[in-house]
């Protein structure tokens, strides 16, 4: 139980589409994430996905609807069910929300991130 | 689905202690609020309370423990069952995820906020 400050976890991570835990919320794992380049297209089935920028812009691509821009101190959250796929030209820091257990990829062919705790 | 700015939703509240609903995230309220003052102490005794400050500096006093002071960019969460009151001399934005129909207040006697949808 303690203050967790976001650029500070962040500084630790230095892959990109590599999801870091740094707390838990319900089951959740709340977790930081560099992202740049393109994601696979994925859904997850039985959860939703959230999304909030920190830092930079990324896009997030929806199967059969216009892409998102989603900048600094904006959020996306992508409904279970839903085909997405988040990208960024430049460099980009996300806070993500996952239940535990749930593979960052979702239904894609692309192996999961092991999501380790910092 | 769509992308939500922090900044615009929060300029539409006006009054402090009152989580403004912003999104949903698997059954739990994403919220914008402003505090400035002091919130009763209270738990929630069946779900973690998820802060992050997006804007100016607030204190968690936890029962029994220092009093953690949570500034912009850093986040809080409070585990179930923990005796907890935030507090802010200054006016400071939060978001605020909490599982929907939970009282904002806890087991406090304060009247639970309405959580209007922005």
């Amino acid at each position: 139980m303690k203050t967790v400050n976001l650029k500070e976890k962040l500084a630790r991570v230095a892959t990109h589409w590599d999801p870091h835990v740094i707390a838990d919320y319900n089951g959740n794992d709340v977790m930081v994430v560099k992202f740049k380049g393109e994601f696979p297209f994925h859904k997850h089935d039985t959860t939703d996905d959230f999304f909030l920028v920190l830092e930079g812009e990324m896009v997030m691509d929806i199967e059969g609807e216009p892409s998102r821009p989603v900048r600094a101190g904006e959020m996306f959250i992508v409904p279970r069910g839903v085909v997405h796929r988040p990208r960024a030209v430049e460099e980009v820091e996300v806070l993500l929300i996952e239940p535990k257990g749930e593979p960052n990829t979702g239904d894609s062919n692309r192996e999961p991130a092991a999501k380790p705790r910092i």
